[in-house]
């Protein structure tokens, strides 16, 4: 078996923008984005084109944020849960950079940040961006039904978070992606397509304990451990079934999809969840506390259900991934 | 902007294996693929279980061949074109190795070996896996309409291969990958879904001008040029820009949609497309090429159409991708 932690030098994010959605403005998280559409359109016609246009908002803001242009980017990976990925591609077409597509549903935040360190680190760019978006309209009416069927919701059903974030990762920064540990596939026999919680869960178990056993910290070796997106349901299974291998993660766990929305006050069940939620989180939270020294460490941990409509439908249990990244402060 | 030639050293494609379906044993490279199934089924009971099935063969096709294991393996980088990718991580959910998802079209074989090739590259893994496949009957039903509805084909559409090849990418081996040059998202107003070559060759045409421009190669230094998959249609069209801009590649060009099946005896319009397509043709041919030494040198440049049957309902045009390679034989 060859280890599956990969040490990085060299690879860090530098900076990060995002973009976000009415129910996400609203939420407790609101004054930390960088632009909000309370429309959720972003000028589109749309919901599948508003996702784009948000996309590429996002990429605009970092840019500008970071007085970047679009030839100083050697590569773009990105990637949504649209069907064949086209909030990315027709988001990000106007940019002339070369563009890796990725596909890992609610991971792909962690997919592209990790891809890209693993870049950086090696010298093959100097700078690449990692960009990924969700949109709760597009993904109700392709995943589920359009909302104006009025589809009651399971109280384990988490809700799409509308938003994107783009990443630059680069050689230096004052967040540095130290370690990424890819996830396998896990598949624990969920078959409930309104419990996404429940199937990601096990493949988390597996990336942390793995983690754990082969770089030997324990969890209060490290700052914060958050998942993108498990929820309120996949949240609390994940910090039983790791207290049952023996590792208790309860006192610095988080999860992207419980800090999105206020659970009193937004109805938002289980929690937020989409490519966009872990993604804008990081970007306007967790980056944040990173920059500012508030929190020296953290493993921000991407997860991934694998199943499309038409797998659920022919009865097929619920595929999983969970990539580690370890990002580590680094003062200025 | 900087530079779009990634210089590799230490990345080769050490091993592959493919399987296909019955039109493809059919063809003229009928003899050359590792394993075929005439039924199309692969033993499963759907189309859609049928190509993850078929990949799932792919590699443990690979394993046996190179006398490899599981935990051989570093990561695999994985794609097809079903919605959310599901033909490869219900695929390849029983092998425990870390899973990479992305979608890059009919690009995915070469998105795939780039990125592993570009890893391995880097000493962040000793051996990694690119698995891709694409299966006629699952796309058609997925993209168009199942085939028992009879809808009459374009003579520009091209035919899905239901194809699945693996590749092992290592630090030696006979055929090295020396360059990769990942594409930009290029999109230049086709809106027919039934031309996909139309659509994708502008990617090929802005991949290969940049990579003479950069590279200061011309055509004839190469020993041949392959694209997967433009057809008949976008082959011509391709042959035909590039002269345009300078560059004659009338000589040594070929596509893998042209090659697959035999244009005579089978009825396959404008030749093959699919992720399976170039990945096959690779593997099974090329690579041969490169081991005996018959070919010296070869650019593989896998093209993708970036768009969904949704984006295609709503008007929009269809951006592609044409991501590069360049292969050379290593003689043992």
């Amino acid at each position: 078996m060859q280890k599956r932690i990969v040490k990085l030098k060299n690879a860090c994010i530098a900076s990060a923008a995002s973009a976000v959605g009415r129910h996400e403005a609203l939420g407790p998280m609101g004054d930390r984005f960088d632009y909000k559409d309370t429309t959720d359109r972003f000028g589109a016609d749309t919901w599948e084109q508003a996702e784009s246009a948000m996309q590429k908002r996002a990429f605009e803001t970092l840019m500008k944020k970071s007085g970047l242009d679009v030839g100083d980017f050697g590569a773009m990976f990105a990637g949504d849960l649209q069907n064949q990925c086209v909030g990315s591609s027709y988001g990000l077409v106007e940019f002339d950079v070369p563009y890796f597509g990725l596909y890992g549903a609610c991971s792909t935040a962690a997919e592209g940040l990790m891809l890209a360190a693993m870049c950086v680190a090696a010298g093959h760019y100097d700078r690449v961006a990692a960009v990924t978006s969700s949109h709760y309209l597009a993904a109700e009416r392709q995943y589920r039904s359009p909302i104006e069927y009025g589809a009651q919701r399971s109280p384990t059903a988490q809700w799409t978070v509308t938003g994107a974030a783009a990443f630059s990762v680069e050689p230096r920064g004052l967040a540095e992606i130290t370690e990424a540990m890819p996830g396998i596939v896990v598949e624990k026999g969920i078959t409930d397509a309104s419990n996404m919680g429940a199937a990601m869960a096990p493949a988390v178990v597996d990336t942390l304990v793995n983690y754990f056993r082969e770089s030997g910290c324990s969890p209060e070796d490290i700052g914060q451990i958050v998942t993108g997106d498990l929820g309120f349901e996949g949240g609390s299974i994940l910090c039983e079934m790791m207290l049952a291998e023996g590792f208790d993660i309860r006192k610095n766990y988080n999860d992207c999809g419980m800090l999105i929305y206020d659970r009193e006050r937004q109805d938002k069940h289980a929690g937020g969840s989409g490519c966009g939620c872990s993604a804008v989180v990081l970007a306007s939270y967790y980056l944040e506390k990173l920059r500012m020294g508030e929190l020296k460490s953290m493993l921000f941990v991407g997860t991934g259900a694998m199943m499309s409509p038409s797998s659920i439908q022919q009865g097929l249990a619920i595929p999983a991934v969970a990539h580690l990244l370890k990002i580590e402060s680094r003062e200025a």
